[in-house]
């Protein structure tokens, strides 16, 4: 845990007065003032999170975290648990629709086993960093032990850590766990205090009577182990996940980096309100990437007072809509950086 | 009109079968059955307008139809006149928010001087093809004749016939010319009935007093002019701009060869709602890229029944929204033609 708090603590807000320079070029380039709208907001905070007044976004990474969830017995999914793994498979041979788009993005995939119950083969792309072979059945008693979240948290670090030696201009999470819209329900409900009822969607696809089993399912789990909603730790060990986990030390890490990070749907948005809740000035380095068709997600963006991006009914979550979006906040940056100004190409500026 | 009618009547349907086809491949998909949303909407609609069942975005083309407003004398733009020829010498510079964007998109930019009213010089990427000098102004009587206006959508056509031998296979739309949202408003309040006042925006900034006026203005050339929301052409000559008239052509011509083209803003609208006007089928080809803040654009889409892909406040035009949404397509459609099948990925199907 120190290692979390110091990294926590050398998080430094926006540079403020930058951002007030990309203001002033912004509204000389040649255009009516604002009329870039959300570009011109984007790529204001990329000066003021990387502190460069002419930021690329060369580097794009993609984490994709995998795990398991004990949950799962309770029949709270539409899928079988073994599709994690064969997902994982299917994310290193670049099938997946996170391939896909993080191709088309220019990123790269990191994809990373950090508690998934089978045993994956070492390969390229594939960072194995297990905690535990999946959670625990959260509605039997916690999920996994303090000491576990908090390991879960720092591999995050780590990895980002590591790959940052490579180059990262800018990060992008995902997740991949068979019933993991459970906990991270759990955790928003946790979080926000509204009625699991109201935050608790369909996940990969369940019916109504699998939902209302679903939302039975998270309420016992709040009941039985109590999860104190100002401990991150406390709710994260108790009714988490461990992709979750690693997915909050990926956003503390690139806080502390100055890397801005493109929060995905509704598992990456548990995993920001945990980083949210151990330091808030994480927030000054999320983007929204977009609004999840699962319920709960627009509650959490509201809760982090984050405008999504991008509204196009996805629910795959993988990464897939932080690669979409990284794509319109690259273009946002190129705004920035590559328009000309009035005085350059000698165009009249407004006459009123 | 003859050569109008002809490309008119030539435009068919979408390959509804070819769609049926693409949706029983994006169910086979290795996701949640529908969880990437509009992105399989959109794949899906791509395969049905080119009638090809793995669709290639490999050629994007943004046509910047720029042109003069002889109702600007009214005061009814917070920029002056001469800014449309000062942008299209920024346009072939590369220095225009249309450009970075196209870039970013990989697009190509095709300006086209339809009725610019300064001379401009010859350039590679400017195709000169004047109407006229700049439409007269509406308010005093009609912007053009008939003739002009048949001859500017002609002018369309031709482009975008000319531009289709290098390739296209997917088109964008744009515009400059300032002044160009009063003939918008016009057309706007004309085909879809809707007052005035509910349509006119502030355009490239205007203030509270000049939209009164603006409002006045558009009033006054509907009352002066009597358009026939019955004739496309009788509105277009009365109360349109040459470059509306010229996109109107580009649409008419992308929905007789199959291309799909992606409509920009406010402007571009107008554009569509003439396009639709000559012939209902253009709408099968039609991809609305974004909602502008510009405040008839939403009343347009509505009234197309065309869904827009972004909503980031763009209100800038000269195909920018159009160039920004072309990547998301782009997304799209790779969704449909690189992911793995469950069969291929060897992943477990739903369990119910």
């Amino acid at each position: 845990m120190d290692n979390i708090r110091k990294i926590a603590g050398s998080i430094k807000n926006r540079d403020r007065a930058l951002m007030k320079k990309a203001q002033d070029r912004l509204d000389n380039l040649t255009k009516p003032l604002g009329s870039l709208g959300r570009l011109e907001e984007i790529a204001k905070d990329i000066v003021g999170m990387t502190g460069n007044e002419n930021p690329v976004l060369k580097n794009k990474v993609i984490f994709t975290f995998a795990a398991d969830h004990g949950v799962t017995e309770e029949g709270v999914s539409a899928f079988p648990k073994e599709v994690t793994a064969q997902m994982v498979y299917n994310f290193l041979r670049g099938g997946a629709g996170i391939n896909v788009l993080a191709r088309h993005s220019g990123a790269r995939v990191v994809v990373v086993d950090i508690g998934v119950a089978e045993d994956l083969k070492p390969a390229s792309g594939l960072a194995i960093r297990k905690i535990g072979r999946g959670t625990k059945n959260m509605a039997k008693g916690p999920a996994m032990t303090k000491d576990e979240a908090i390991k879960a948290i720092e591999a995050g670090v780590e990895i980002f850590e590591e790959e940052l030696r490579k180059g990262i201009d800018i990060a992008g999470t995902g997740d991949m766990g068979i019933g993991n819209t459970t906990p991270s329900s759990a955790i928003a409900a946790v979080f926000t205090g509204r009625p699991v009822e109201e935050i608790t969607g369909r996940g990969t696809g369940i019916d109504d009577k699998g939902l209302q089993n679903k939302i039975k399912v998270i309420k016992k789990a709040i009941e039985i182990n109590r999860p104190d909603r100002n401990d991150a730790i406390d709710i994260l060990s108790k009714v988490g996940g461990f992709e979750i986990a690693g997915l909050a030390g990926i956003i503390l890490a690139a806080a502390s980096k100055r890397v801005p990070v493109v929060i995905d749907g509704f598992i990456s948005g548990a995993a920001a309100l945990v980083a949210y809740k151990i330091e808030p000035k994480t927030k000054e380095y999320m983007i929204a990437s977009h609004c999840s068709v699962e319920k709960g997600h627009g509650i959490i963006l509201e809760h982090l007072g984050l405008k999504p991006i991008l509204d196009l009914n996805l629910r795959l979550g993988e990464g897939t809509g932080a690669a979409l979006a990284i794509n319109i906040v690259e273009a946002a940056v190129k705004i920035l950086t590559e328009m000309a100004t009035f005085e350059s190409a000698k165009v009249s500026t407004k006459s009123a």
